[in-house]
């Protein structure tokens, strides 16, 4: 078989069900598939078109983020350390009624698809307003999405009445079915305390109906649980559970203060969860049960949220901080190891997206999402375990190529396919009035 | 005045007193030290031997990590994700007792150097065994340290008679004083629970006749606590109070498990403390109480400590992750704003470690231990705040510049005093044999 591309003589980690990785892999990829995964056949290297040469490097599939606000890089570091009520009514909410514009969005998307790419996320799972605009982003940068076009009881950007608001997302969802197979809409209700019953219920029956995910923010801080429980009744999972939203096409964001009796709910809808450890350590939200979430085999992955709360979008961060904070918050050394963070950044996050078939691992038959990236800087040497390098030592910049669906986005640290020099340069100006 | 050597055009972040940033900052550098700070003289800039465009730069101090053991890069990632005993009775030890030799105390402490010059660390205080060889390393390299040999009341490297340990201490102090200005000698006691009563006052009695830092591990776990408590009937800095042990000239790393009267008894003494986020998270040791501390006006600094429990010594890292872990576990974002932050990592750290009047600023007098950074990067753009960037988006691979004592030591990402490939190849052949 002669296959388009071929990746050879890299370690391999496949993240596979048996996390096997193979020293002097090889991988052969057609039609932007992954067609065969091992060391090379008896005989020599298969033929390829293109062979690419990873000697030295870490081969593993491209990190999937399953909570992004792109547009929010624009905000990136605006305003820090401050209560939770200031921070959003004092600078986000005020910057991005006065900034959020179809422009800025696309600006700032563009900025944000280029640092994930570069720091080797292949695949976000992004809501927010004007998501027309990050979609066509999205898609200009080549990566792969699911795109959720944002639902509120309040004037939002592009949807200044609210009782517009699901055919908006409607609307969206029907505008980006089948356009591109990098990209899934999506609706994302902004939180069962921002949306009312009717207005969830039918975004969801929306959703079903369309076979799209369903995104909401829940139970993220101890504030939003006692005024679900004050109007409802109920934590913030059991309501949306009686509201009819937990199943399998719903993606929870956050999930930081839930019970036993709210895991078990969400464990047996076979939702999926998004934890955004950084973003929930500096704002101060408090510490998901990600321990429990594992052993329930309930598919959760890692977000990093908006730029603004976080504040960057490097999923390498991401797994680093996860792993610790759950060893010292429990006292357990031996709690998420390196490999089940790799997962987490990996195939559980596809899974938690409901692409767990077609992303998240190096396996014949899954979307050729791959990223390289090459241990010979001082901080990664001596090299003993690819997986403990790829969470406790190595950063986004270590990424060196990238690939999504075969097709090369990153090589050698540069984009191909923005001009990320000129992005730069227009979310410098427009800080400059959004500092003002 | 005619500069040796003048750094323009950046925005000057001193970490001064009232943490002023310098907008199109000039620094006047003659004989090592930092001669003026502000903006260029009317009439154009005063005149320089060499001229360093920062332009479109950050420019700040230094980096200051408080502990460190330079030779466990050598175990980077050898084993993680352990309990503590298993981790260090099945490997580190082991490790330890059949690779540790002169050479590869050397070795090690090469790749250590190149790994902390390249991620913006001008200055470490370090302890280990064969520190001889550290101090040598650390020579080699250019940057700035107080280094310490280790005492313990068992058989280590190079001191197979622990009845020699306080001579073989006494020996390095007096070998290593006045040799470079870059380097201090000091004594590192390990711990209160691997030294006797003996060993620790006559250690520290060494110390404060040579007049050089005594550090000491202590309060690390509740496994120690509770041995302190059952031998010498008192909490670890009780019990160090008790033997004499705390004063200005004392270095206390880790400082975990301490109760309020620990604190004021800290306090008191004028004691520094390291506090290593990332390992104590890693190893699940506990959190300390940082907030109390900076309360207290404790100095405080950040350290890495070895590189097996962390695994980089990047401390961009720890600042993220400090300043994001208290907010957490307080649930009060307010707490360890970026400035305070930066300032632990440089100037507390330096007054930690008993050089606040040294180093850890930009200010006229002080050494000229400097790095910039370009926030020309898609993780880095927009910016708003340099402190928030520092924290909450850089890594030490976004670091370009490093200068100690106004020589420059790292140019456009390239460490100029070691040939740092070949020390990469040396690790990776010792690696070989530590793995099998």
């Amino acid at each position: 078989m002669i296959y388009d591309l071929a990746i050879c003589n890299g370690v391999v980690v496949t993240v596979n069900p048996r996390f096997e990785i193979v020293e002097n892999g090889f991988i052969g990829i057609s039609e932007g598939k992954i067609q065969r995964v091992g060391t090379p056949a008896t005989g020599g290297i298969p033929e390829a078109k293109t062979l690419l040469d990873a000697r030295g490097g870490i081969v593993l599939p491209g990190l999937v983020n399953t909570h992004s606000h792109l547009p929010m890089t624009l905000f990136r570091g605006l305003a820090d350390d401050l209560p939770l009520m200031a921070w959003l009514n004092d600078h986000i909410f005020p910057a991005e009624r006065n900034h959020i514009t179809p422009g800025s969005v696309r600006l700032g998307s563009l900025l944000g698809c280029a640092e994930m790419l570069l720091s080797g996320t292949t695949t976000c799972c992004d809501g927010y307003f004007y998501e027309d605009h990050v979609a066509q982003a999205i898609l200009a940068s080549g990566m792969r999405a699911i795109v959720g076009q944002g639902v509120i009881d309040f004037p939002a950007p592009g949807v200044p009445d609210p009782s517009r608001n699901i055919q908006t997302a409607v609307e969206f969802v029907e505008k980006w079915s089948g356009v591109s197979p990098l990209l899934r809409p999506s609706i994302f209700c902004h939180s069962p305390y921002t949306c009312s019953e009717k207005t969830l219920k039918r975004a969801k029956d929306t959703a079903l109906r369309h076979n799209v995910l369903f995104q909401i923010h829940a139970a993220e801080t101890r504030e939003e649980v006692r005024q679900i429980r004050s109007d409802h009744q109920s934590t913030p999972m059991g309501y949306l559970d009686k509201t009819g939203l937990l199943d399998k096409k719903t993606l929870l964001v956050h999930s930081i203060w839930v019970n036993e009796e709210d895991i078990a709910l969400i464990q047996k809808s076979g939702a999926g969860i998004s934890v955004n450890t950084e973003s929930h350590m500096k704002l101060a939200s408090g510490i998901a049960p990600v321990p429990r979430f594992l052993a329930s085999k309930i598919p959760i992955g890692l977000g990093t949220d908006g730029c603004a709360s976080n504040n960057d979008m490097d999923l390498f961060r991401e797994m680093d901080m996860t792993a610790k904070l759950h060893k010292v918050n429990t006292l357990n050394p031996t709690l998420l190891n390196a490999e089940t963070v790799l997962r987490m950044a990996t195939i559980e996050g596809a899974r938690a997206l409901g692409l767990g078939d077609e992303i998240g691992s190096i396996e014949p038959g899954k979307q050729a999402d791959i990223i390289i990236l090459y241990p010979d800087k001082p901080h990664l040497a001596p090299l003993y375990h690819p997986a403990s390098h790829l969470v406790y030592a190595a950063s986004g910049g270590d990424v060196k190529d990238v690939m999504v669906g075969g097709k090369l986005l990153v090589r050698d640290h540069k984009l191909l396919t923005l001009d990320v020099s000129e992005v730069m340069r227009e979310v410098r100006n427009l800080a400059e009035v959004i500092r003002s």
